[in-house]
């Protein structure tokens, strides 16, 4: 049977042509199809407004983007099959990259699945579903992952905020099979323990792994300092390779508790050490003292979560950059990381720069890591590119 | 002594004063400082309108970038101890990056020292000198870098046509010691025979061996095409890491000459196969004959070398990414690199992404690989970045 069919104004097929898979609600000719006599993660048939087929798409009619392509084909099946293809071409790559089962396995639009994070912890995999329209079909993308992968648990991570935009709620729930207690994951040759059910998104964040490993490769000796830190997942691969100290600061107890653990999990506990602190108090009192340090990995959280937040969160990078700088060797290293989709590449660039001839220092970029090879970016969807992360190499001004 | 001034014209400093090095000869006060009264390669006192410091430049009045700065100090001294200072500098880095002596020590504007290149192979420096600035003070660079480095041998690797443009004469010469013959470098855990005399630029591309390591991580059991391949220093690796099968393409006859030596020298010959031909007429045969392969490499010389170049050049980009991308195996990786300056990474990006929607591939970028750690980039000097490299998954469209 075909899809209900969804005419698009004109030109509004333009995007969707040029690789792109979202559809804004005031992009449909809602006289020709009301968005209102569809229900939210039904299945319809996109055309353009001369009648020629753009794809299939699941559409949401309360939301502002009321509708994601899943394929450029009319009249898609969207079960078992469906996801299990897609699944594959996902693994193929994966496999390619990793030669052991902790990365992310689906991410989202770069995958061809809107809507969709995977992530893989070993046996056990953890998934967020943010749409009506994978919500709907989760018995068949879970009998897909059981068929194709036979995890021994799957765990439904659906506590996001973005479901509520789509009408759904927000929960967590074991959908297959039980978590092995404890879970433990590797990364850079370190393992670490995860918290899936009270840890942020998916419980890790495999975003970052190749700077980490960027950053334990150079930490021989090294007095590090990880800003942000999180469960350590910087700090502790670069105290393996022979950091001679490394200090993890963040203001939340439970993620460090968490990194004190991992620390003893890979017998690190006599060279770290774990600072409950609001970063910038922990800089402004560093500066005061003249402590210094050799590597400073600068990875806040979201400072601008949404568009108009930009000026305000723009200062705040500004200003943890200059105090990072601040507190810098001779010669340091500064790793400076933002994951705000709404901060460019060049915003941060430009942060950098400035920060650095603000305090008198020449700083150059040896390296751009951004986002891990298993969070592909999608060239036709820019919002598939988030993280940004320069190394730089600080020395005094010429 | 103080250094003559040269005065800029009003606001002319604003750029300097935010980080960049080059001062072109219409923004210099040509009635308070007549550029006709300095001679090529001079040091100076550079002066706002106002007569604040800017710093200390080298200049030459016959060049459109008229003079570059050396240091925010006034009458700055440009002897030995100068560029020790300067190459104490560079080689920390390097010696955080690098356990073997085997990378670019000077990258230029980035290491403070405009208009000089170094690269390191080993016990021989191969020293490219583009300015009449650095050319004048050759003796006391020399004498730095026999005190701080003592190398077996110092290559002056001068056949650089932008030397022309400083009244300066095209010559390579052994300015010290002796190179060992043969001279053999390490990369990627493969050996390579260099050739400083005959060879491009200073004989080695040290730029893209990251890039290189990652296609060489994945290439496993896979048939590489290395396209462009000069001396095979992508196609080796790959080979040694267990590629099925290497092909690499080239036009020039003696760059596959040493290309085929090194494929002896770490004993690959046998599955390693090198094809005489233009690039252009070697893809369209393969696609003819519907060859495909798991992993293409194309990394073309410089399509654009003038800005006037760009559109003539930016479709030669395009014809060669979708060539590349219709003999590309499903689920197939493309590395698509440019190291033309004026060919922006967005625009490397927009053409990979239109390539693929024009013959209906889902292309994701998985990693983007710039210039190595050694080539770093002054955030402040954009010149200074040159080297884009995408790294692309290829599937079927969606």
């Amino acid at each position: 049977m075909p899809h209900p069919e969804v005419y698009l104004k004109k030109n509004e097929d333009k995007r969707l042509r040029k690789g792109h898979l979202w559809i804004f609600s005031n992009e449909v000719d809602s006289q020709r199809s009301p968005l209102e006599l569809f229900s939210a993660g039904e299945l319809v048939h996109v055309k353009s407004a001369d009648g020629a087929v753009v794809g299939t798409a699941y559409i949401n009619p309360q939301t502002l983007i009321c509708a994601r392509l899943l394929s450029r084909k009319a009249n898609l099946k969207c079960g078992v099959k469906f996801f299990k293809e897609r699944l594959i071409t996902a693994l193929a790559l994966r496999e390619k990259l990793f030669d052991k089962p902790y990365y992310r396995l689906v991410f989202g639009e770069s995958d061809g699945l809107p809507g969709l994070v995977i992530d893989r912890f070993g046996p056990v995999l953890s998934v967020q579903i943010t749409t009506a329209g994978i919500e709907r079909r989760k018995e068949a993308l879970i009998s897909a992952l059981i068929e194709l992968i036979d995890p021994k648990a799957i765990i439904l991570k659906n506590d996001n905020s973005q479901r509520q935009l789509e009408g759904l709620s927000l929960e967590s729930e074991t959908a297959y099979g039980q978590i092995p207690e404890p879970l433990i994951i590797e990364e850079n040759r370190s393992k670490f323990k995860i918290d899936i059910v009270n840890g942020q998104k998916t419980g890790w964040f495999y975003d970052h792994r190749n700077s980490r490993a960027c950053v334990a490769a150079m930490a021989k000796n090294q007095q590090v300092l990880d800003l942000f830190s999180y469960t350590g997942a910087w700090g502790i691969p670069a105290a393996l390779t022979g950091a001679a100290e490394v200090i993890c600061v963040d203001a939340s107890e439970s993620a460090l508790a968490l990194a004190l653990e991992n620390a003893r999990l890979n017998r690190l506990q006599d060279k770290m050490h774990f600072v409950r602190s609001d970063v910038f108090e922990f800089l402004k009192q560093a500066r005061q003292e003249n402590r210094l340090y050799d590597i400073i990995i600068l990875d806040p959280p979201a400072l601008i979560k949404r568009k108009k937040d930009f000026k305000q969160g723009y200062e705040a990078y500004c200003r943890l950059n200059q105090l990072a700088l601040q507190v810098l060797a001779k010669n340091g290293i500064l790793v400076s990381a933002s994951c705000s989709h709404h901060l460019g590449r060049e915003n941060l660039h430009e942060i950098l720069r400035s920060s650095a001839r603000h305090i008198d220092r020449h700083l150059i970029f040896f390296s751009y890591g951004g986002q891990g090879p298993d969070h592909p970016i999608d060239p036709a969807v820019p919002e598939t590119e988030y993280l940004k992360t320069f190394f730089c190499s600080v020395s005094p001004s010429l």
